[in-house]
């Protein structure tokens, strides 16, 4: 609650827009996350500039409250003097989270010119990947020892308070002289106890902790699970490497759930804004197109193979992709599903029968629905039962297919370590598309003397 | 930090899964989120009475930690007395959030149950809509008064710290009389000050604030925006109606991103797990597809019209489908990054210019590609060059206007306060499956005597 501009009850309207008043203040007097906004919305080639004019605590702030992106171009435009100063100022897991966004030269700069001691502690940090508890983690926690009483500890606090100011200080973490987390007790155990109890007699032993190379995802749900403020990170020997805090892993969920809804429509590695440069966005979206107009071709190959019927009843190359199109659909509606339920655990990479079974039945019954539109169309158009019971027919069929090909794709490639979301779609509508195109071209070729020319 | 069984450092293949040796124990025993994970592998008739089992409070802790849709079905099958003995036990925010998942009946029967007070206090609760400040926040906040001073709120904590166990305590809200919000008292200045400090001297009076009809959304962004673990939620007079936490706040953050991924596929209501009831899954599947498919059979109809060329070239008709699918594959890129960019305030509705500029140059680089491949393809497999080249023109000039499309849409439905994640990808494929069918069918006519037959 370091808001300097007085008590606001945001109006709707205003919510997430800069407030008129605000713009005119300088950066310095904004909260951070105010004057994050502000700077968004310079020129790109200013932004670095106005970090440089405000004190370095000022600026790490800001820039703490920065998306990630627009955080790492800022710093790539300072010298790495410059940025440095910065830097050091900064929270460990957002030094980290900034570091490993920048070039490694730049970073490396960085480093060379920050206090030694904190830049050992980013190097460290830096050998995590970004997306486990050991690069989610910060090293800012609050240690103490089970000798102490609690008026001590308080003690402790109040003299270093300065210190403590910006760390996530719901826990305190009991640890022997090797580093060992022994135990947690909470602030608010310190607070409602007698100031003579001991730390032992308010240490929590019974304690969730993770190891540094727990993915992102699956610290999620403990998250989920335990609903705590902070899980401790040890490492093998159970020496105490950083804490990883609610909001961090919940705001981590959020960027993946985002970031899946991207790959699910083919952006390679979930992650594009457009103010990215061009190459790289134009070359994520086309290596991912150009595998799938491939695919397509293969597909649409066994169009090739009927020509002769398709010569004869040409009205069924206006039914090919209403095929294809309706079965990509209702097959991405069981991909989406089987991605959020293998997201939220609800379902097992194992659990194919059971999916198969939910699906079919979907698609017996929706595609019975569907096929039947598409035939009274296709007879109310060329006044052929015949052509609508098989445009039909085909439907109906290939319905069913792909929305049993859609739920269980995904499964197939979770449990060989793929990620469903950017795969699934390609597999899945070339395998509806060879089959759709292969029944109504079949059912067609066996009848095609009786449908219309 | 609430878990009985003892240290565990999760590993990686264990955690989510609950641990052979919690399954032994009594639900009774096991942590809320540890129990509601057995409870959810047993069967679902089981789960009510399993719970009902348990002591009120315990079962509560439980109820709380299943998801929405489980935890209301459960509820479903008790009798109303037995479930408002647990529901009066639950935190009003999950308790209205429960109350809100069941059937209005049901829940009225068990309102009348439950403490005449409490009902009150949710029945004022639910009329705020679900996904709203209103709707988000608990009642559960802890008010003092500015004339106390730091020992005797202390004391105060202390002595009702049996009914203060479970508020989510980092802050201690400043109420005047009339229950109006005069500021707020974080619990570490009162843990770090002097015992003698007035209440006035520890109250920070520059706080941000919602209305309680803020949309979930927003409030999302006033989280993202200032990293506050709690923020205060007013009526019009300004009086403290409850607070909403961060983590419930990233929570729907989360929630929303995941329903996004399939409203986005054509899941209405962005809702479904395959233990709902078979007829609304299947319902709200196929009231989208039925809507596309008449979209498609509109598109379609460009086909018919060019009859005659398609009888000359039939050719043709192996690239209707792929020209439709890929420009779908195209579009729904780049309404992905509009969704995405929409949802982090990256964009605003108003930037169609902007948005149009960087799609279109995308589109020209990959639609080139693209079209290149189809061409020679095209080429390799009939023999000529006039084929590969106005079947690559037709998806070069097509991906320019599927981008462009798919970049737009969702600022369009947005500025008109539609939801972009439902409704863009069927008109994005109807208008460029119509562009796609027409550009190659009037390219080929023009030539169609140059064309293999």
């Amino acid at each position: 609650m370091k808001n300097k501009s007085g008590p606001k009850n945001l109006p709707e309207e205003f919510a997430g827009e800069p407030q008129p008043q605000d713009e005119a203040k300088p950066l310095s007097e904004l909260h951070p996350g105010e004057a994050a906004e502000v700077l968004q919305n310079l020129p790109a080639a200013e932004q670095a500039e106005a970090l440089l004019n405000l004190e370095p605590p000022k600026a790490a702030d800001i820039l703490e409250s920065l998306p990630d992106d627009r955080a790492a171009a800022a710093i790539m435009d300072m010298a790495p003097e410059d940025a440095s100063a910065i830097v050091q100022e900064m929270q460990t897991d957002e030094q980290v989270d900034l570091l490993q966004d920048v070039s490694e030269e730049h970073a490396e700069s960085i480093l060379e010119q920050i206090d030694e001691k904190d830049a050992q502690v980013a190097r460290k940090l830096l050998e995590y990947a970004e997306d486990t508890a050991g690069g989610l983690m910060q090293r800012e926690y609050i240690p103490i020892y089970k000798e102490k009483n609690a008026k001590e500890v308080i003690l402790h606090l109040q003299v270093e308070s300065e210190k403590y100011k910006d760390y996530p200080a719901t826990y305190l973490y009991v640890v022997d002289g090797k580093g060992r987390l022994n135990g947690v007790v909470s602030m608010r155990s310190l607070l409602l106890n007698k100031p003579g109890a001991t730390v032992k007699e308010l240490t929590n032993t019974e304690f969730v902790s993770v190891p540094a190379s727990m993915p992102g995802q699956e610290l999620v749900k403990v998250f989920r699970k335990y609903h705590y403020l902070a899980v401790p990170v040890l490492d093998e020997e159970g020496v105490l490497l950083g804490v990883v805090t609610e909001d961090d892993a919940m705001r981590f969920a959020e960027e993946e759930a985002d970031e899946e809804l991207l790959r699910f429509s083919g952006i390679v590695k979930g992650d594009e804004f457009r103010d990215m440069p061009f190459f790289p966005r134009s070359w994520r979206r086309l290596s991912w197109l150009s595998i799938n107009i491939i695919l397509n071709c293969v597909a649409a190959s066994v169009i090739a193979y009927y020509q002769d019927t398709l010569q004869a009843v040409i009205a069924l190359a206006v039914f090919l992709p209403i095929i294809s199109d309706m079965s990509g659909c209702s097959g991405n509606q069981a991909v989406a599903v089987s991605i959020r339920e293998l997201s939220l655990d609800r379902i097992r990479p194992g659990n194919f029968l059971w999916v198969l079974g939910k699906e079919a039945s979907i698609g017996l019954l929706n595609g019975l629905a569907l096929g039947t539109i598409i035939g009274l169309i296709a007879f109310a158009w060329k006044g052929s039962v015949l052509l609508g019971a098989i445009v039909g027919a085909a439907l109906w069929i290939n319905t069913i297919v792909a929305v049993s090909i859609g739920g269980m794709t995904p499964l197939l490639l979770r449990s060989i370590n793929q990620d469903p979301a950017i795969a699934s779609s390609p597999i899945l509508t070339t395998l509806t598309d060879m089959c759709g195109f292969f029944v109504l071209l079949t059912l067609a070729t066996k009848y095609v003397h009786l449908l219309p020319q």
